[in-house]
């Protein structure tokens, strides 16, 4: 089965893609990346992605212009070269090799990597299910609405997740949900439904930002307000999204059972929705 | 001029030591390292280094265990082939290659990176100057007690320094000073030694604990507590120490004066004391 990875204008395969022990990226996690999901060939929200890793890139003052076109077609050929029907494109970019000092020089040249993995994809249908969720303190730096690769405070809460048979962890920073360890976190109360604003707090979710169109196009109320821990357990319906996950209702967190374990009718009426735009 | 990496038990030219695009440690930022002094061909403070890195290998849970005498062969084997007299040794350590996910498996294979870097290294002499520093928020992540790699807002802080012709950058959270970009600091008032406690907030530097024993030993008077930005400005005496670094005056913080720009007598005492123990 042919898994080629685009390494810096080169198709190689997977086990030669390789780079630098002084790779910025790999000694100060100095590098950005997105995560692009493939449904049927098809590239999903492709144009979000673009912006946001501008300003990721821009944000970290990365020497490096988002060539779109380029990108485009880089995608295309590694859905065509690896046989691609579902699953995702990463792409990771590092500001570039430096011998080792903490402060980055100018004009480094930027270490591009993309590559796919496939994943199963089942529109939702009678298997669709609630997943349990658990929460962590949400120990992670200062900018985490910048896609990086300073990911270990996201790794360790994720971990934690899956040493309790949990499917996601919701990040909890003083008595506030931020959001989750790979997702962000919305919940329904009294047919409201509410998520953490886009500020520095939280990463804008690419699916965020699609669900919030649909959500409006439905006629349904949004309020992007902070929520407390306490409004999370006693929420009627909990959901996540994330270009990974789409959709992905959550029917338990911690020990609390939501909507007594039942998929909430907000959050099967919007999955649908957004399911429906995909295909 | 021989160059060579000790990578995952070989030694092989630096231009050939690379990590796999999946290594953790460049995905997620999940890794460790050390950075150790040599002085005349002379490793410092080894067993210090051995400790702290098993403190951080045991929090990060990795599948590790600290052979201190095959890293001391290692690091001598290097010292030798790279005809190192002056420099440091540079020890990566990651979690291990796995397919992307945030959650980490058990008993992955860390990979191993050592290699050593030339610097210069003079005595305290006449030239032994001051330094200046800037200010800047302290946004990492919550566990900068753990020798990560997850150094993003290091770099950022540290290149403001050298934007600005600072040697180092000094992390404010909240009104409080932690320690620097990459070093922890120091102040001196009333002929008192003030230093940030090694709590979660810092990074507990190897000189920093080799230091306090010269203290200790000089009998001067140490305080292990929080001090403020506003006590930091009012300081009779600044200074920095690292690995790196090892005891180094500041003399200039932001636009103020420390001192009128010269190096304090504790400061000196100090860091020729420092120096006397290492040569």
């Amino acid at each position: 089965m042919p898994n080629l990875v685009y390494l810096n204008n080169k198709y190689i395969p997977f086990k030669d893609a390789k780079i630098p022990i002084e790779d910025r990226g790999f000694q100060f996690s100095d590098s950005v990346y997105e995560v692009v999901k493939v449904i049927n060939k098809k590239i999903l929200d492709f144009d979000f992605h673009m912006r946001r890793l501008k300003f990721s890139t821009t944000e970290l003052k990365f020497n490096f212009k988002v060539n779109s076109i380029l990108l485009k077609k880089i995608f295309e050929n590694l859905i065509i070269k690896n046989k691609l029907s579902n699953g995702i494109i990463y792409f990771q970019i590092t500001r570039g090799v430096q011998s080792r000092e903490h402060a980055y020089r100018k004009n480094l040249k930027p270490n591009i990597i993309i590559y796919t993995a496939k994943q199963k994809f089942n529109l939702p249908n009678k298997n669709y299910k609630g997943f349990k969720a658990i929460t962590y303190p949400d120990i992670r730096w200062g900018r985490p609405d910048i896609k990086t690769t300073s990911l270990l405070a996201n790794i360790i809460a994720a971990t934690e997740a899956s040493k309790k048979g949990a499917y996601e962890t919701i990040l909890v920073k003083g008595k506030k949900i931020t959001e989750a360890a790979h997702s962000n976190v919305w919940i329904v109360k009294n047919n409201k439904i509410i998520t953490h604003p886009a500020n520095k707090e939280i990463l804008k979710g690419v699916t965020r930002t699609v669900l919030i169109n649909i959500i409006h196009s439905l006629g349904l109320k949004l309020i992007e307000k902070e929520f407390s821990l306490k409004e999370l357990y006693q929420s009627d319906e909990v959901f996540i999204t994330s270009s990974g996950c789409l959709v992905t209702p959550i029917t338990q967190i911690d020990s609390i059972k939501i909507n007594n374990k039942k998929i909430g009718k907000i959050t099967k009426s919007l999955a649908l929705s957004f399911y429906k735009s995909i295909i």
